[in-house]
């Protein structure tokens, strides 16, 4: 199964021309491709006033599997089994934290076995045959010892549920004031990675409580940092403004993004350099004056012209 | 099944700085994606000189069909039908007189129905269930009169056997000059535009041969003009030119490229205004100014700056 994807963009820049990029063409070798410039650009660099998308088809027969493990290695041995057998369509994690907050929200527990982390995977089911398979690797992780225990999907009701425990993360930790990260590091750092900041953040602040929840397959984890209940706000943000700078630096040692998806903006303009080099960014700066040299698209974010 | 996927570049620029662009990163939202800025440039903004591909799966179990279609829009048509149903891997097409020179150059000819044109799609077939409904599909076009004769390939020799009559088409017109051309188009402007450019050679020039291939999944096109025997070879490539001019008009009333998978260079430099826009070469040249300022960077290809 393919993703959608951005085939052609019309885009007014900070010169007040109308530009057609790429014109939904699926291959074209025609210099550069300013549609890709344009994707993320965060409305620095123009307007997009028409956005062209090839749509992938409906996924089929969607079937959920959620594994719990002993650990994060085991979550990533996990990944890999299946991957290498199974198209997944999703590969996501969530620690013994992030489950405790989603019971406690009312969803439903999947299997009695309390576990340190849990992985949701999904596939479609194009035959009997990949259920079987999916079944086969299931057992097989069970006898490494990388699973504990595991429930996978009979219907799509019970896929809709199994998804809940994912999905519902983010509203079941809100009433706890979560200080939140989405950063990434190429998959093979994941483990490393997930232990340094867990050390860290421990070390200096062991009353927080860390929730990671993410999408393990990309590489991309969502640090939650709860505030402690007798901790007054402007504290616990003021401390978090610390930890923000080790986790940075963290995700600098391993060369990894300090935004995966939700973009730079304004908030995290001080930090860029963390992703990005000093050369790379006066590159941004450059190109940012071409598209519009008079700074009148978004100005302000990403960084200061 | 997805593709292969540049996740980062190292390049160094013409001003001779080294960029580590997006380090193998699957997501990353940290201001403009350069890597995509290099990827297509012909060279001219720096060299490459690192880079990382995440690599799809190798496809299993491939099974390819071959079928004669009575005309260009049923080939359509038969994309169509496959493609709402099973993920393909491939889907080529050629017709009857690319078909008339693999033949001649050796192949086996599939079935015994001659037809105008032969499309060739491949998928994985991951169970035998895929398989069924492959046939199925065939048959319903059949039924409607899409399809006059088809082959489905029934082991892997079979397969390499029927990619022949596609793969061979290259080297056995090769001794008759072929002009060529590699041009794209949105996909469902293909059967128009194909009219298009045949009406227009073929008035101006009748003795002129062509041989259409190319991967219409795409909507990418490999147009062939084969030089007439008696024709001098100084006489067939003048009269190409003005061909090439007539052609790449009709790229760009359809919005296509006048170079789908080849880039520019030097021999489509003086055609680059069929497919991007004055204001697009303008900013071009103002991005190869910031990333190349003393033009050091294969200068003369593209555009000249």
């Amino acid at each position: 199964m393919t993703r959608d994807w951005i085939t052609g963009l019309k885009v007014v820049t900070g010169r007040g021309e109308l530009l057609d990029l790429n014109k939904g063409l699926i291959k074209n070798a025609t210099g550069y491709d300013f549609r890709h410039l344009f994707i993320g650009s965060e409305g620095t660099l123009g307007f997009v006033v028409e956005a062209t998308v090839k749509l992938a088809r409906r996924p089929k027969d969607l079937t959920a599997l959620v594994l719990g493990a002993p650990g994060f290695r085991e979550v990533m041995k996990v990944l890999h089994a299946f991957q290498k057998d199974i198209d997944l369509t999703a590969f996501e994690f969530f620690s013994d934290k992030a489950m405790a907050h989603v019971l406690e929200h009312g969803v439903a527990k999947p299997f009695d076995s309390d576990c340190p982390f849990y992985c949701l995977l999904e596939f479609e089911q194009l035959s009997e045959h990949t259920g079987e398979r999916a079944m086969e690797i299931f057992e097989h992780c069970v006898e490494q010892g990388w699973v504990l225990d595991g429930v996978m999907s009979q219907s799509l009701g019970q896929l809709e549920q199994l998804w809940q425990l994912r999905e519902r993360i983010s509203e079941s930790i809100a009433p706890h004031t979560p200080y939140k990260n989405d950063i990434s590091v190429t998959v093979s750092k994941v483990p490393d990675f997930v232990e340094d900041v867990d050390k860290v953040v421990q070390d200096a602040y062991p009353d927080f409580e860390i929730v990671w929840f993410g999408h393990i397959g990309d590489g991309n984890m969502h640090l939650n940092i709860l505030k402690p209940a007798d901790l007054p706000k402007e504290d616990f943000f003021r401390q978090c403004g610390d930890v923000s700078k080790w986790v940075f630096e963290i995700v600098q040692k391993y060369d990894g993004s300090i935004s995966a998806e939700h973009g730079v903006g304004m908030t995290k303009k001080p930090y860029l350099s963390y992703s990005r080099s000093e050369e790379e960014i006066a590159y941004m700066k450059a190109v940012k004056a071409v598209f519009d040299p008079n700074n009148v698209m978004n100005p302000g974010k990403l960084f200061d012209v």
